[in-house]
């Protein structure tokens, strides 16, 4: 299956397409989408909502999985971040990819096995599992990636169960 | 100029097309886009979409004002709120629509005059002013009218220093 992992934001996006077959990872492809500060929050919006069509017209995932927002993440730009996760939400809707929506915890679990890991432990789990040579740059990339890591995991486990 | 005011939500957004004409205002169409509790968010997001393009491509509104979402406004719903927010936003800019944003205390300024107005005394003026026989139900249909209202006097006002 090929899964689009997405780390939602305003200012970066970041994206990770990896295709899981028989238990191994292919890395498709894995980047950013960067909108600029000074931009109306509504062209920046168009921006991403653009690119991510852009990807997914390109790699044609099968899912997409997306980090879940909180509240109390971080209160000044809670608001811009959700309005460009609700675009990147309509991306996938638009084009009747099922979404799955994973916490941090969830993620952590799924990629080093222990829900408490520190971030450059989950970092590391990820290029190893996906043969990177190094760790993907920004940290919203290789979030992204480690989001998709925990769909397949996780995806793999409940069918496990249903079938 | 045709104005469409929008009140953002996830359940109801209201909506209101006016135009604005030698001081004059035409009601042109108010209601709400409701969408279920029981969808998956990105389903009463693509719905949302839908609907206003819908109604951007019938009336073909010069401008879109919508109301400023504030963080501390209500934990529980600000994230799903932001989200529909971001996919209202993202409705305008698609059709270059520029988006006029306003706290509810330039509102209640614009409106009635006095920025600590209270709702009832926005919507009686808003009727008033719109020559509708009834406040408008439900009240995000009322808000959204009365949020463009709002742009109509800040737009004249504004004209009215610049040239």
């Amino acid at each position: 299956m090929v899964i689009l992992g997405i780390d939602p934001g305003i200012a970066i996006v970041g994206y990770g397409i990896i295709e899981y077959v028989g238990n191994k990872f292919n890395v498709i492809d894995y980047g950013a989408i960067t909108t600029k500060a000074g931009m109306k929050v509504e062209d920046r919006l168009g921006e991403i909502y653009n690119s991510l069509n852009d990807i997914i017209n390109k790699y044609k995932p099968e899912f997409m999985a997306i980090e879940e927002l909180f509240y109390n993440k971080n209160a000044k730009t809670v608001i811009s971040v959700a309005e460009a996760r609700g675009v990147t939400l309509l991306s996938a809707a638009r084009k009747n990819i099922p979404i799955f929506e994973y916490t941090p915890l969830q993620v952590k679990q799924a990629v080093v096995g222990y829900g408490r890991a520190e971030k450059k432990q989950v970092q590391q789990m990820t290029k190893i599992l996906l043969n990177l040579e190094k760790v993907p740059k920004p940290d919203d990339t290789a979030d992204a990636l480690a989001i998709a890591i925990c769909h397949a995991h996780s995806y793999n486990a409940l069918a496990k169960i249903r079938y």
